[in-house]
């Protein structure tokens, strides 16, 4: 099952999206229907019901596919605007710096490699989703880069989670674009500044619940920049795995249904090159990440 | 004007304090004594409605004291628990490094004076109030150390907003303890880890209105631990001012009401010291702010 936060004819709905179908069903025109009223509006909310929420969706896929007519509750993907699966998050989006070897390499030198979880966030002004423009931003930065990543959805409340339970603290998965504006990086030391412009966080297109992912641990993780492949890796290259991270996290620190950590992005970025190759206005970044899906965001001086 | 989230017979309520008086103005009773209902349930939704919030509260106010009876009104604020008084932030809090020199210097030599704004951000999970318990962590860091901070809170939304107009963007100042854990500060490079610890980030004991306070960057700041002064300066000394930090920070990122700027301690942290004085079990910390009051918390090891 794929998640949705999407916007038909001026409304948002929460949606799901059954493997191998391009329908979207409307969770809340379904529950109208029903008569039942289980779906709260934004999807951080249903992800704080967990199991209670999963199965009242499968009830909802179920009865629409005892229906004779259809057309109200399910439409097709491209009949619908998708905005990020969490348009807002409740607080800062946690992401992992220098998480895969030869990005650290990339960037500098073996001295680079981090020897403990590094961890930088993004605020949820940032956020935008599949499709949506991502803002060249060339009043402040001559140096916009992109960074693909794949994201865990975090699905209970928790905390000194072990390794050896932090599956069960995993609703699901998505893919984030860390936009991130160079200059203003290395400027202001710290990474919030360069991470944190308004547009920067492109999230998308869905989450994918975690019963749909095999193993997190082994997905190819591709980005495009104008169908040109720039990123090539496999999240099996993690230093850092999954179930580490949000060991690490959760130690001393209470994690939340809905909580987002980006997991850190491989090599092929653009400042990794020489000479660098900086976003520019019209570039189309595609981040595809195995059995999630594709992420698409346009550049644009906006 | 001082305003407070406070909690009385298990009832959570925005309160307001008059100048010069040891009284909380319930809004919310008063609303519905008046027959208004124009005060949120949320101070940080108050703030959204800028200036038509505060002129509602001087109305409540000037409603009560032509009143013959107000105790449903009006409590000793000995009477009511004070939280934080936005206890969930909608997003990280921003908080300034080193934006005093001499506290540069005891954390590092001259290199470590900034020349640009350096940002890292707290979680909402870390905010507690006034006279609440700073958790020692003691499973998780050996280096608890304390910050004694003057914070802003902007009042409206805004993006790419000069220094000029800066001041119009603030509602108010409070206080805040920029709890770090050294040790993981260091070890994890980036801030973030040392920083997000659950009760890192005591916030209070109220917002006060801007109104109430003529020269923010000219206020007396002191921190005493087990009441010996440890950080005594003043905010005129700040490297970045309050002006240049909203400047800043909204360059292509968008402010809204309810944020919150932790604008950066002073020289006489713990870890400053030779050797270190980090806290321990039943520390008692208490900041003070000239114009703001004092905000005191009890170290224990939960």
């Amino acid at each position: 099952m794929k998640f949705v936060t999407a916007v038909k004819n001026q409304v948002e709905f929460v949606g799901v999206i059954v493997e191998g179908q391009e329908l979207i069903f409307n969770l809340h025109t379904i529950d109208e229907a029903r008569g039942t009223k289980k779906t709260p509006n934004h999807l951080i909310d249903c992800i704080e019901q967990g199991e209670a929420f999963v199965q009242h969706v499968k009830d909802c896929i179920s009865w629409v596919e005892s229906q004779d007519q259809t057309g109200t509750f399910v439409y097709p993907i491209s009949e619908v605007k998708l905005l990020a699966p969490i348009p807002r998050p409740s607080k800062n989006i946690f992401c992992i710096g220098k998480n895969y070897v030869e990005h650290a390499l990339e960037m500098g030198t073996k001295e680079d490699i981090p020897e403990h979880v590094m961890v930088f966030t993004k605020p949820p002004t940032s956020v935008i989703g599949h499709n949506d423009p991502i803002d060249l931003h060339s009043q402040v930065t001559s140096a916009l880069d992109y960074e693909g990543e794949l994201a865990v959805i975090i699905g209970k409340k928790g905390k000194n989670i072990s390794r050896e339970e932090a599956d069960q603290y995993i609703f699901g998965y998505t893919i984030i674009n860390d936009v991130t504006a160079r200059d203003m990086q290395s400027r202001h030391k710290q990474f919030f500044m360069g991470k944190s412009l308004d547009t920067s966080c492109p999230m998308g297109p869905w989450i994918v619940h975690h019963s749909g992912v095999d193993n997190p641990s082994n997905l190819q993780i591709t980005t495009k920049v104008n169908e040109e492949t720039r990123q090539d890796s496999s999240t099996k290259h993690l230093i850092f795995p999954i179930d580490e991270l949000i060991s690490t996290l959760s130690q001393g620190r209470t994690l939340e249904p809905g909580d987002i950590i980006a997991t850190g992005t491989p090599k092929g970025v653009g400042k990794g090159f020489n000479p660098p190759r900086f976003l520019k206005a019209g570039d189309v970044v595609e981040i595809t990440v195995e059995g999630i899906g594709t992420l698409t965001n346009r550049v644009e001086d906006l």
